[in-house]
């Protein structure tokens, strides 16, 4: 399938691979700063913190609050505390998710998982360390509507509240309409805060801030059909995680309920859809139309 | 020892016990509030959270919020929200301490630990989604300093940081110091902070959040030294956990280090110092002062 002759768009690789490495350097620099100030508890619990956030993430959320802020001409030192915290939101869930209490993961991004290395009992601290801090960090912008937008969409009304469907819903069968209520709170959930982190910041007008959430909506969506397909289709060695784990835990996934082919049709539309919510926002916001095709066509 | 005598103040029991009484069953009202509004994302967790919640627990922190605003003539309805967030705070500090990843505890106030009954998926989750909630209700005030302070104090610098110390320690022989540090860490921060987003939310002068302050870092140095005291002398049933339990997990406690005499006098002392620091908030603190002779004399 040529996804970019089908969404009518001329897709640039290397442009979207250069804002992300871009973004991704940014973000970086700026944990390292953040976790450097940290007045040490004791050696061990920081560099937990560490091994995680610098695991080799694709720093996709940060990338996005980043460059939904450039779209909306907002400053980029003010969202960068923004664009950390959410990282470290998501770096504590993967912490926790891989705990024997619920994944049970070895490997993650193909490194053995933080608990593997450092316990189980410094893997839950240094989740829990991870999401607090990201809250210091979100409340040092001074906005409490970003700390509560970021709060909602990692809580039981999202990321929290997603992973728990999820594991009710092992071993299974559920309907699409489940599945997809799952990854909107598991995944989709944070993804949309992170460009509306990006927009509030800089004050959107609220057209744009429609806009750019719909636009998450439907690329939190296609991201995680996408990871779907992946686990089956995919390379372990480019993934860094074994393939076919999903189908081992049990787990209902769009490929398992719709079928291959389908699901990869459904990953098109809702990229197509993620597209054509940008309409409004104009040239500037041609960067998030090449990340949508670059995520529908990852093999990570 | 009559502890009302040695400190020269004349103590009223019951009117400490009514003051916790109606500030607990504020807390409460507004806890089932807050509850009741969240979306439920499947039976099973938000019950989950009641059921720690719910759990008999003392309200000493939003007690300390609460009076706190008191003090300074703030809005209760302002400072509620923050007060059921920092009892959300330690309920998941309970909730994660009991998993067997960290203490392996399997009653705590009298009743069967979360995971015991949840299991521990549920009971992970459920901490995860009380402290993410905290944040957004902190986030509710509209005060990006208070989520900043409460943030600071539940963190890898305040309460988080301690437990990690804590079993790092277990097992060693660590100095008064470094107990200390370990306890101002893990219970002490959160104590303060209560104290002082109380202040901060009824815009009390800096001399004010000085003084509060003090008493909150002398009155939680006591609050834990009775606490280790009570591990030792308690009795099972009025505690609702097992006594003896931190000598079995080879902690360093107050009474194995300066033994119990000791351990009494120094309790006593912080109590002396922390009634002390509310001199110049003159009668209007004398409930914090009662509150701290009654922390004092208290059997569970």
């Amino acid at each position: 399938m040529n996804i970019s002759e089908r969404l009518g768009i001329k897709f640039y690789k290397e442009q979207v691979e250069q804002f992300l490495i871009d973004k991704g350097k940014q973000t970086e620099e700026a944990l390292h700063q953040y976790l450097g100030q940290l007045q040490c508890p004791g050696p061990g619990l920081i560099e937990a913190m560490e091994y995680s956030l610098f695991a080799g993430g694709k720093r996709l959320r940060p990338a996005l609050v980043l460059g939904s802020a450039e779209i909306f001409e907002g400053d980029i030192p003010k969202v960068m505390p923004s664009a950390c915290a959410i990282e470290m939101i998501h770096t504590y869930s993967l912490i926790h998710d891989d705990l024997p209490a619920l994944d049970n993961d070895d490997f993650r991004r193909g490194k053995p998982t933080l608990h593997k290395v450092y316990g189980e009992a410094v893997a839950l601290l240094a989740g829990d360390g991870l999401l607090t801090l990201a809250f210091e960090l979100l409340a040092s912008t001074g906005n409490a509507d970003v700390v509560a937008e970021v709060a909602r969409s990692a809580g039981v009304n999202g990321m929290v509240g997603g992973q728990y469907l999820d594991i009710r819903a092992e071993g299974q069968k559920i309907t699409i309409e489940t599945l997809q209520e799952i990854h909107r709170k598991k995944t989709g959930a944070l993804i949309c805060a992170s460009l509306r982190c990006g927009a509030l910041l800089s004050n959107a007008s609220s057209e744009g801030l429609y806009a750019i959430t719909e636009y998450g909506k439907h690329l939190g969506l296609a991201f995680q059909i996408v990871d779907d397909i992946l686990n089956v289709t995919g390379d372990e060695k480019t993934l860094g995680k074994p393939v076919g784990s999903d189908k081992e835990h049990n787990k209902s996934t769009y490929p398992a309920i719709l079928g291959l082919a389908q699901a990869q049709e459904l990953a098109l539309e809702q990229t197509h859809k993620a597209i054509r919510a940008l309409d409004c926002l104009g040239e500037k916001a041609e960067i998030f139309r090449q990340l949508a095709i670059y995520m529908l066509s990852r093999n990570r």
